[in-house]
């Protein structure tokens, strides 16, 4: 059997289009959460992954690096969370693994990372993180979040990396509510226990 | 500014011709690790990135499904540790994310995965996971492994995933420490602490 030597994954086609047109601006964290909001509930509408969007800005200057949204059943790839696309999409932009070599970055996701994006984090670069909805409000749409140790946020912040919580979490947590209610599909892997 | 919108990744070209001149079988976790092992020392020595491989293979067969290599430095992401390309790279050798779907897959890694890795083994689909090395042998060479829960081998057990530790873990923990004494390149993000 000869081995698979490549991968890759491209967002689909109406995130560029959405993005352009996007007219808020982004310089405060709120306004840089109604992006990964709005990301999130147009991949759901697009039926192009679930109800995850996250985008990577410049701190500072509020600009724009990249935006990821989940796209786990449509690249066929378990790893393609809303976080890892955008920051592997991030990567490519500045063509350096370390984003902390392209001033302070900043990563902004519609829900709290799961357990897989939570150990992503520090090997970015990223020096912040901005959340929206929690652990929960996921696991009450039917998604499994994994296990973070108890105090994920402080182990982020001990490596330097400032995190804040809840932004716009009414907003966000709406967009999971609505997806669990219509019946979405919940792709964890089936060990045995049956699909969700 | 326009985002970037694909991203790839690729074996280093040893790899193909490595792993189809490998003679030994398959059939024992020992025999499967010799491979993550021979994965990992080979790729220092090819000088196309970090002291870390792993397979994918069919648990009862033995068959491979996979292989990966730690590649963070060489394609310029974060993300691309061997444990992530190995599953990424099962996944597409199967066309479906999960991989639960193509029986009973097991990860082989040469060294305890990082934070990240964990996260991810959950949402790949595989059955069971074998590691070499601990995270201290990773963590002696410089390595920061990051933050897994305590009890990070249970919480994978819950999820019905068998979990195997230390296999070889003289041969694997031996290339970590020869690339720790050699000055090897420790790719953590720097957040303002320095590289090391």
């Amino acid at each position: 059997m000869t081995i698979s030597k490549h991968c890759s994954f491209e967002l689909p086609t109406w995130v560029g289009p959405f993005v352009d047109n996007w007219q808020e601006s982004l310089v405060t964290i709120s306004q840089r959460m109604q992006l990964a909001v709005a990301l999130s509930e147009e991949n759901v509408r697009q039926q192009t992954g679930g109800p995850f969007g996250a985008v990577v800005v410049n701190e500072e200057t509020g600009q724009l690096v990249s935006v990821g949204v989940n796209m786990v059943t449509k690249v066929g790839l378990s790893m393609a969370h809303a976080e890892i696309v955008a920051l592997s999409l991030a990567q490519v932009a500045v063509e350096e693994w370390d984003l902390s070599q392209s001033g302070a970055l900043q990563l902004v996701t519609s829900c709290e990372p799961c357990a897989m994006c939570f150990g992503a984090v520090p090997w970015s670069g990223v020096k912040s993180l901005i959340c929206g909805a929690r652990k929960k409000d996921a696991e009450a749409a039917g998604f499994d979040e994994g296990d973070k140790p108890d105090h994920w946020v402080r182990s982020l912040q001990r490596r330097g990396i400032v995190v804040q919580c809840s932004v716009l979490k009414a907003e966000a947590a709406a967009v999971l509510a609505h997806y669990g209610e219509n019946g979405g599909a919940i792709y964890n892997a089936d060990h045995g226990h049956g699909k969700r």
